[in-house]
């Protein structure tokens, strides 16, 4: 339960309307993307002020209330999931774009701002913001700093990290720090980086200084059919190895294809076993010349048709098959859970091996979505929650999947977070040493752990009671694979 | 001075050859690239084993001896400036490449491997490494990883931190962190970020996996020759712009394109009172097309003159210019000291004037060097340390620039680090609470403060004698300027 002293202070110093009290104004933050875990939180402050979030730090501060922070609440796992006893500090009032600055391609915005309303505003000056998560039309850049979210377009244009070159942020103390600014490189340690991806747990951010990006005059979407995903996971190295930076470059299987297929109507080869998708932006030249050559290469290197895109619509359709795989694959099975791990390229054909023989074992179909240039893969585990046990089934096979991504030298989450859906595999992803030194950090900002306690690092008895999970440069629980 | 107890502690875990006593072995290592201040080593030792480094590490903590670290010592600012009473830890014998991942492009690396070595080795694969600072031949991996290093390619490719993929550290406690790994994100706190650009004061690299890139089929360097550094400033963000992002874009000024001219003779237009040099890479098509399109930019904003480089030969000669302009400065006048600011592009032509008008009250000419594509200054201080007291009028006058970048919203290095030379301009870039953000960052490393004490992160203490000189997003001292 929330400290009876709290509501007086915050009464005291906020307007009404921006402290949710009754039940009803509360339950509909009992879950952010994530919404198998819910918990309606203890109470909901939307304050407007840089003040008013100074009160909200102080009284949670003197009454040791803790504070979970929300973006735009889409998060994939579980990051903002509400405490009981806890204030859920919702930042979506804090939604202006400060300033487009023309002359040095960058934009200051609210943390509250829409991820999509930032290249809205922008495309006025023919400038545009890179990191495009498929929640882009709600998600807030807030929230994506505290995820370091990724999109379809990060293998050429990177994660938000690479996109955010200055943050302002208020620690639980009150205190504010000036991080990064609006140059690529600054002195001190990387406080900027350290925050991006901290899922809420260092600090309030109360600024984003945001690179913006000419609009590419230009862009073409090809589509190689391949029979097999092994063939096609290669073509992409072999893309790649031309010296072609595809914008975005998407593999689905021959599930995912026929969901998308079935529901969109994108002009999908449902014969194929695998897709691949290969965006390629820039001037018309350059993308003429790129997009004949990965045509070639991918014919070169086993697809047996590509399609090319003849004009933005049937682009934007050849897009919507992959958009919407997920609602697609939804429609076959009343629910799916969407994993995010991560793989070296090269490993890919064991690893979809392994989640074959694992869908097998389990009983659950595997619908395989992927950011495949950056070996960022979301296999969909297909499930129905009214059978007894399989949601638990589901989650097990899931977590098997990360902990074979961490042992082929891969990692747990390419953009969704840790959460509270993966503190088990973080165990498996780093040593008791690695946890301790992530604690010590979070201590140096936030000794009390006032903020988003019990999120993205387990407690190091949680990692003892799963028991030698460890396997980043070990050898349990994959024996006879090779380790980073 | 060093402990009596830690000679003996060493003597009987490393061989006789990885320890230097005598004063003339140690005084080779009495500074780095920043000659101009020395400090002989207590005692310099030379390990060549993981085994050795955890002793070495063990006899320090227990008989708290200070450790600075040192890769090949061509860092620019002093962060491996030896302690009279500290233990200089040589990291040169760690110089295996342990393996190149030719399927996932990547290069596993102990630190002490030269920059060059790595793109050496990965050439007959057809990779490379990027980064490439002006002293890629000597320098190396585990020193760029300290400092952050960036080069002439890195507005297309990024400084060391966007390069290097995976750490392995070893904290002064002796325990061994994995940090990042194979693949383009990693969960929990960013802690791979954190590292790169330490300067040696968090913990002991011990292994580098960085990211190889396919070596471009095609280089084509425009030389751009216009009547004025505005003009040339101007063209840089045009050329952006476009969309094109070239391999390298860098800025010379009059004084700068003399010295160079006179020595190397690359066949730059001495008349011009700035040149550009735009280098672009990629497949041929695709240089083509760019080249031209930038030609015609440069053209149409203000250059007078458009030279190509016709073969490589050419184009290494026009590089050879550049790469020449500091020890060509140096034959105009005894000495020079390189500054490293960055500022957003479009306060180019402020801060060039703010330097014009430094020059001519301390009556120091300036020659300036430009990372121009990132915004990254370096301005060349001539000087002649024989004249007394004109050395610290030089210093002064660059702590001046570097303040005026910061006043401009940029900051006080770009790719050279903090070291020991910019100390003071930290309490500029920095307010108290952020300056003890990062102390309280150095504590949860290493609390005794024994890695590399004193350098990088100023006191508070000397912050607060300087006065309040404290300018990131303040007032002072130059109140005509809009703040970040």
């Amino acid at each position: 339960m929330i400290s009876t002293e709290l509501l007086p202070i915050l009464k005291s110093v906020l307007p009404a309307d921006a402290i949710l009290t009754r039940e009803e104004a509360r339950k509909p933050f009992e879950s952010d993307g994530l919404t198998a875990i819910k918990q309606v939180p203890g109470l909901v402050l939307l304050p407007t002020s840089r003040k008013q979030l100074l009160s909200i730090l102080s009284a949670c501060r003197a009454t040791e209330t803790p504070i979970v922070l929300r973006g735009a609440g889409t998060g994939l796992s579980g990051g903002a999931r509400p405490l009981e006893d806890g204030v859920l500090l919702v930042m979506s009032r804090f939604d202006r774009i400060i300033e487009i600055d023309v002359d040095n391609c960058i934009a200051r915005v609210e943390p509250g701002v829409r991820n999509l309303a930032i290249s809205e505003m922008a495309a006025g000056y023919g400038l545009y913001y890179a990191p495009d998560p498929s929640s882009q039309i709600a998600c807030s850049i807030g929230g994506n700093v505290a995820e370091n979210a990724g999109g379809v377009h990060c293998l050429k244009y990177g994660l938000t990290v690479h996109n955010v070159i200055g943050l302002t942020v208020l620690t639980i103390e009150g205190e504010e720090l000036k991080l990064g600014g609006m140059v690529l490189d600054s002195p001190g340690y990387d406080l900027l980086a350290l925050m991006i991806g901290s899922e809420g747990m260092l600090g309030v951010v109360t600024e984003v200084i945001v690179r913006l990006l000419p609009i590419p005059p230009v862009k073409q979407l090809l589509l190689g059919a391949f029979n097999s995903v092994e063939q096609a996971g290669n073509a992409v190295s072999r893309v790649i190895a031309e010296g072609i930076i595809p914008a975005g470059m998407e593999m689905m299987d021959k599930l995912a294809i026929e969901a998308a297929e079935q529901f969109v109507h994108a002009g999908y080869p449902v014969d194929a076993q695998a897709i691949l998708l290969c965006e390629l932006d820039g001037n018309a030249e350059d993308v003429d010349v790129d997009s004949k050559l990965a045509r070639e290469v991918m014919l070169r290197h086993g697809a047996y048709q590509v399609l090319e895109s003849k004009d933005n619509e049937e682009r934007e359709l050849m897009w919507k098959g992959r958009k919407s795989a997920f609602p697609a694959v939804g429609r076959i099975q009343p629910d799916y859970y969407c994993m995010d791990g991560t793989i070296p390229r090269s490993a890919l054909g064991r690893v979809l091996g392994e989640i074959a023989a694992l869908s097998k074992k389990y009983d659950l179909a595997v619908a395989n979505v992927f950011h495949a240039g950056d070996g960022n893969l979301h296999p969909l585990i297909l499930y129905d929650a009214n059978i007894e046990g399989q949601l638990k089934q589901t989650e097990e096979m899931g977590g098997k999947i990360l902990e074979y991504c961490v042992a082929v030298g891969g990692t747990i989450t390419g953009e969704h977070g840790v959460g509270i859906e993966k503190l088990d595999q973080m165990c498996v992803q780093f040593s008791p040493l690695e946890i301790e030194q992530f604690h010590r950090i979070k201590a140096a900002f936030d000794e009390k752990s006032l903020l988003n306690p019990g999120k993205a690092i387990p407690t190091l008895s949680r990692c003892s009671e799963l028991g030698g999970m460890h396997v980043h440069g070990g050898v349990l629980p994959f024996p006879e694979l090779e380790r980073f």
